[in-house]
């Protein structure tokens, strides 16, 4: 899998890749493992090169919210991990046995605070990540007003 | 007001604010004014110095869903101009009378152009405030589900 393939590497410059591949780290993880739960310290970052993983939330710390599957080879998560304070905002279980490239916090901002021109552009995938993953959330809270009103006026 | 008081701008130095302001535009709306419209162009941000303005969306059309009132002084709205595909993603609408301040998107590029650690910044502070509009997004959604699961079981 090439890593421009992944969106928060997208647009940058083989020479840039080749940096990151240096420090990327390959692992695999069996169904059902927890990669990380929600509020712990957010150290590294993955993506998806095969299998998937689940994200979710706990609702009244008994109830499982699932948030979405990540299936899509090169699909990314714990993003976390780049945005102040670090912790993780969902927790992460392999939904099947999943191969996957981990990314160190502290490598990428390295990476970034020696070449900024670098750091804009993950910066600007990353921006561009969120605000999707925040208008997805705001469509799923439409459909459960759309819900909530029509059974109220019937 | 103070720019660093504006969380995109936090953490920049005198030197780099002085830039800012000097891009600034200052504006004034009367209450029921429509700054903008989702779905339209997003070529600025704003930033409250009084007054307040509500953010909002629409469902079916016909049904106006409020998202949130910036009240706070600093506080900012049309980030989406930041953002590829630069569409704002909400409609905002003066709720009482209100000062603004405008900061051109093309302005704020071309300083990023110019000083990209200055970028790094500016999108950091972007990324940390989407991350936080997102959890609180998953957190309604949260409120959502808990309704319906109790009207389910009772």
């Amino acid at each position: 899998m090439p890593l421009s393939s992944i969106f928060l590497f997208k647009d940058l410059s083989e020479s840039r890749l080749k940096r990151i591949t240096d420090t990327v780290k390959e692992t695999r993880a069996e169904k059902g493992r927890w990669l990380f739960h929600e509020g712990s310290s957010a150290d590294r970052i993955y993506a998806l090169r095969s299998g998937a993983v689940e994200l979710l939330t706990r609702v009244n710390d008994d109830i499982e919210l699932p948030v979405t599957i990540i299936r899509k080879v090169g699909g990314c998560f714990g993003l976390s991990a780049m945005v102040h304070p670090y912790q993780y905002s969902l927790s992460a279980r392999c939904a099947e046995d999943a191969a996957l490239l981990e990314f160190g916090r502290k490598d990428i901002e390295k990476m970034i605070q020696e070449d900024y021109e670098m750091g804009c552009i993950i910066m600007n995938n990353l921006a561009q990540y969120l605000l999707e993953r925040l208008k997805e959330s705001r469509q799923d809270l439409k459909i459960h007003f759309k819900t909530l009103f029509r059974s109220m006026h019937t």
